[in-house]
């Protein structure tokens, strides 16, 4: 039997992966599980995209540009100027989602053992796209105690070696909710500039910023085009994470003209996709406002329901729709397990992200678990209170 | 300015990318461009895939299953029962395209400085994805002169070193539209029992076999379980290129379940293009009769045609919808740049694409070009009779 690659054997696994059965096992046997574990919104689509889709008149399905057509990027370029972003439709490269936009910055960037630093806890697929692409990733910690705020730029220069190529964040961040301060980006601006790295930053969840914060983002910063390469995506933004449409986007001519290479040779992104993809940039100013009002409903109910419970510490994230909640508990991984195997609540429990799966140090985060928040109110603050008493019943 | 990968550096471009410059400004000249050198049919996609897409009911466009949904890897699995090939939905991952499928593929069975062997002339793109995986490729020639049958046994034997790991075909093929016949398909699983490597099968014009040849998948191999991967895709099938739908099939474990971990990583294939595509596995038999009638009468204007051309060598392809032919020229990427830059007949040309990027051995297939017959019949008519003008032209 021909035997698979050392690549495909070391290929991380989602975190909750191994939980999944256990959730199915638990619905088998008529428990209604609460979802607090994954990234997917309730949220519905903006209709001027599902419709879009719905009276398209495509008679061949054809393929399209590899880069995107002109006319979307130069709509996308359109929506970042009006976020202080200024770039042309030629800085853009449309992609199948965000994913294949880190995973084309990984290739053009980076070669086999080539290192990259990112802030723990992180998005866990940047493990994936690290070992397909045969890179290192070189963690450094962000801690709860600090809200998950940047570390110290001498933490971050302890690790450069001559192999490290870039730092990569995720701003707002899954899955802490932190959104990096100006100050910030320009602490890591300084840091790439001076080391001659790429910073890439992934904007995904640019658009849910709280509290009036404002999200910066390294395209705004001067004298950084060469370094800066920002991924974008639509699947959170408009509630359309099936239509796998993402974006790289750089003033830098040759990372741009090198993903161009990888985009070819895929041939094009989805063609329906992108039609969705183009009409929701018309999206009315209104859909936000409804949900970011709703998010930061959610995320107060939330935080203050999980701040009622013992022993829990979370911080009130300022973007994106996750946070990081210590537990009491020693091993959160056991606990999530325990929640969909041997515990319910009058027929009801919640299943949550063990949090160890989005850090990279072994041992840290071990009592930490990940919840988003794309459930509707009721739902969250039911969910809660089934963890609370889920909490003190497996003390005893 | 930090530098870009080595990888990224040696990416190739597609054969026909530093044509599209001449054929653009031929365009702007007024000049009529027929454009014989690429894959996108003109057929029409089938209606019953059209329509699901317009009346879907989607309220929010959601990730779908990483492997794609059960129900409709379920139908794939019936699809295939249907042509001789015992598969189960558990033996399916439905990729973003076949490129998807392809590299999935390279990830999951080899790393960086493995090798594959492929017959030559192939699909330009396996290039792309080799040199993205840091995979070697070992060309084995397969010459014009024998109508780019498989190379003999001692050919593969030759190349085979402790690193291969994988022999890929495209059957039938593109660029040569070569079907090859259930006997080489038997010698080919020979070499891989013997020498314990995969068999990965580009099987995407599996239904474009004419003159009553049959179609011999590498899936209805016996003892072959282990070795065989077949590669397959909605794109022409269907002619809905654009979807960006393909699937990985196999019924070795460990390669499915390793192939799973790169699809969870980039979360899901895309949801509308799914719900065309299971659609299409409706489509009525009528439509593929009608297709095939169509790409033969094609295909025997286009090698009747051809064959009237002093000097110009071509076979009589028995799949897919391609051809390579030989011309009296010495370099028809030279010619190719020649016909937009420099010539029309009456305000018209040809666009072809020079063979010489169908191959990874220097200097073979110099005086080659790929021609894609998926123009209608009179078109294509025309553009070869330019060609041959051209030709005498040219030769002057």
């Amino acid at each position: 039997m021909p035997s698979i690659s050392n690549k495909g054997k070391a290929m991380p696994q989602s975190p909750i992966r191994k939980l999944v059965p256990y959730a199915e096992d638990a619905k088998k046997r008529g428990i209604k599980v609460y979802h607090l574990n994954i990234g997917q919104p309730d949220i519905k689509t903006p209709e001027v995209a599902l419709n879009a889709v719905k009276n398209n008149d495509l008679e061949i399905v054809a393929y399209s540009r590899s880069e995107g057509s002109e006319e979307y990027r130069t709509k996308i370029a359109a929506y970042y100027a009006k976020n202080d972003i200024e770039v042309s439709a030629h800085d853009i490269i449309v992609t199948t989602g965000g994913s294949e936009a880190l995973f084309f910055t990984f290739g053009s960037i980076m070669d086999e053992g080539d290192e990259i630093i990112i802030p723990e806890p992180f998005y866990a697929n940047y493990n994936g796209f690290s070992t397909a692409s045969g890179v290192k990733v070189v963690p450094v910690i962000s801690k709860i105690e600090d809200n998950f705020a940047l570390p110290a730029i001498e933490e971050f220069e302890k690790l450069i070696t001559p192999r490290t190529k870039a730092i990569l964040i995720c701003n707002p961040g899954n899955p802490t909710g932190y959104l990096y301060s100006k100050e910030e980006i320009k602490k890591l601006a300084a840091i790439v500039r001076e080391h001659d790295l790429f910073l890439i930053a992934d904007e995904v969840y640019r658009e849910f910023a709280y509290d009036g914060a404002e999200h910066y983002s390294v395209m705004e910063e001067e004298d950084l085009e060469d370094n800066a390469i920002m991924i974008d995506s639509v699947s959170k933004r408009y509630s359309m994470c099936g239509a796998r449409i993402g974006c790289i986007v750089s003033k830098n001519k040759e990372v741009i003209s090198t993903a161009m290479k990888f985009a070819q040779a895929r041939l094009s992104p989805p063609t329906y996709a992108q039609i969705a993809s183009e009409a929701a940039l018309d999206t009315p100013q209104s859909y936000f406002d409804e949900v970011i009002e709703e998010y930061v409903e959610r995320r107060n109910i939330l935080i203050d329901e999980l701040h009622k419970i013992e022993g829990v510490k979370v911080a009130r994230p300022k973007g994106a729709f996750y946070c990081i909640a210590e537990l009491p508990v020693d091993n959160s991984d056991a606990f999530a397990q325990w929640l969909l195997e041997s515990y319910d609540l009058d027929g009801e429990t919640v299943m949550v992200a063990p949090a160890a799966g989005f850090y990279s140090t072994p041992g840290v985060g071990l009592n930490q678990i990940r919840i988003a928040y794309v459930l509707n109110k009721e739902s969250l603050k039911k969910a809660v209170t089934i963890l609370n008493k889920a909490l003190k019943a497996y003390k005893n």
